[in-house]
């Protein structure tokens, strides 16, 4: 999407290859909002290191950077010994595959790019495939994302106001987002709205990444505490929700997602306010039997006790030098629970934004075959 | 309540009077929860000014601090001219009342100090019933108090898991406090409770003054996102809910708190959860007759898009010069919407927890002759 860099507008991906000096570019996503820098990673042990310090994150972004991140390597390697590359490759495999141990999507993308590369008879073959099939899984994930925007579009009229809960925008993706993409394609096509961004408590990915995305483009919009999107349901000032997912498990129709999705839900159905929820088919889940088994990662409580931000004080404010402090808010004796994500039942949510259309939460297991349920399970076999 | 310092458990009320040295005794609540100590100011204009820079705040510590300041300026008049001296009462009283001129409290209680002095003749015998009255005052405050706790400790039982909303302790009234005092009954009566504190942003009372309060006294807590508690409710985790109140209608018991109050009502609801609201007399408001009249203050954007809190990396933290600064969180080119309050609906409220025991919300105007209507309505005539 477009970000404004020294007063011009300029589009970026959250990942992109610099093919020339064989680097992979990525948004400092810890700098934001406070700061735009893009960093490029020498190495595929450098691009290994920004998935797992979560200078990227997302589902699609550290998907595609570790797509990228095995061309890189695969690209690094001088001679044409088929078997010292193989074994090299092996070895860059592994590194990014445990850069964030328990992400599928970096080893989806992995796999896709290994696969692709099997076509080649020489290393110089090989390398060049590697390259265009990370080039195709960024693209892909960008027209999933494109798709998404289409079919979500066609619920934003003009006048209305969307809430949106934590970050599933382009910025977690390669480009335009899961839950952002409606918004963003309503906007191309000349609807006026406003939108209520979550700040989405203990670590205010809407307050900072989502808002941060929404005002470079434009797009009217408040900050509201978590707390205050009842009030505002209430008060009949919120017409469509839409949020991301995590995991949507193909058999129920379950949501998993960001804490404090299920309580967004719970309001919209005592207000009656469509709730959708948008995903790649990359995020339904066709294994899992039940919600409830679901694991709910229990976080640090350092992120409930406390806030990182920007001290107003400081001259460096919205500086380069401006870097994010933590701050201790909660009593300092006291301990908290910190869990990460919350399991919405089907019977709460409107639909499933997908790249093929817009699903009811129920349809989708009648709907597998047409929904890529074949190469999911293909993937899991393999994996 | 007991507060623990340098290793001793003292007992402290949020407001006292030393009537030797003609000073209110406030715990400097900006502090807190990183520090602990009592101010006292010199005269009334000190005493209000603390009301005004919220030294003190909540309904029943500002009632009572503006007792004792009345009382405070009257005892400070010398000369025996009880014209002058009524004129200078006049002034007192203007000050005070003026200091957060939205509150009722406070000018129900100057009303009620002033209304006692009537009985004296003389202007020491003022002076003395003054002090009486604002003592009287504090004192009933208390009771009502222990009241609310006696009555509401009977919802809890060993082993239960009680969720708060914000903070209606101790340190909003002069002592045991509303919504935390059926804990501290509950917790004297031998009962083992555990209890989930809602940070409650924007402000963020829950995390500092309700887990210092409970850690105080010993209570087994943990602070949670306001996200996270639809979560644990619906995995059965939260077995009761207490909140205090600003305003409950008299004549339909809506009930408007802190703003994501209704959030929680609604999520009680659906998990079968008892919800009660526990306030003295004077938070009925028997006038207005419907909670979408209710006027909901709309504050300030720095609260949503900031936090408050100690830097840790500060070598003074936790100690005396560990002052509170604010960092700026949001994304720095976004606006925010910050309603204070919101309306809970009767349907959703299990109980009103009282000094004269637990009401339904729909019971309360047919009992209104001995929920003190008739003492509300002269005060309400008066005002």
């Amino acid at each position: 999407m477009n970000v404004t860099v020294n007063g011009q507008a300029q589009h970026f991906r959250t990942v992109s290859f610099d093919a020339k000096n064989n680097r992979v570019q990525l948004i400092e996503q810890r700098l934001l909002p406070h700061q735009f820098k893009i960093i490029s990673t020498k190495d595929f042990h450098e691009t290994a290191r920004a998935i797992t310090d979560m200078v990227v994150r997302g589902a699609g972004a550290i998907g595609a950077t570790a797509a990228y991140g095995l061309a890189q390597g695969a690209l690094a390697f001088r001679g044409a010994d088929r078997k010292r590359f193989a074994a090299r490759l092996s070895a860059i495999y592994r590194t990014l595959a445990e850069a964030r141990p328990t992400a599928v999507d970096p080893v989806n993308a992995l796999n896709d790019v290994r696969a692709a590369m099997k076509a080649g008879k020489t290393v110089a073959e090989q390398q060049s495939l590697a390259l265009a099939a990370a080039e195709e899984f960024a693209n892909e994930d960008v027209q999933h994302c494109t798709a998404i925007g289409q079919h979500g579009a066609k619920l934003i009229r003009s006048g209305m106001n969307v809430l949106t809960h934590c970050n599933a925008g382009w910025l977690a993706f390669v480009d335009y987002g899961s839950a952002t993409a409606p918004l963003y394609t309503a906007q191309e096509q000349g609807q006026k709205f406003h939108v209520y961004c979550d700040e989405t408590r203990p670590r205010s990915q809407g307050a900072t990444l989502t808002a941060w995305e929404l005002a470079q483009q434009n797009i009217p919009h408040h900050i509201i505490a978590d707390n205050a999107a009842g009030h505002f349901m209430q008060r009949g000032e919120i017409d469509l929700i839409i949020v991301g997912s995590d995991r949507v498990l193909g058999r129920t129709g379950e949501v998993a997602n960001k804490i404090g999705t299920y309580t967004k839900a719970v309001l919209a159905a005592r207000h009656k306010i469509p709730f959708y929820v948008a995903i790649p088919l990359s995020t339904i889940d066709w294994n899992l039997r039940r919600g409830f088994d679901i694991p709910i990662e229990e976080r640090h409580e350092s992120e409930v006790l406390g806030a990182w931000g920007v001290a107003q004080s400081s001259k460096a404010f919205g500086k380069r030098n401006g870097r994010r402090q933590y701050i201790q808010v909660a009593n300092p004796t006291s301990k908290a629970r910190n869990p990460g994500f919350d399991v919405t039942p089907a019977e709460l949510v409107t639909g499933i934004i997908t790249p093929l259309g817009i699903f009811k939460p129920d349809e989708l297991w009648s709907k597998r075959p047409e929904l890529g349920f074949k190469r999911a399970q293909e993937k899991f076999m393999r994996s």
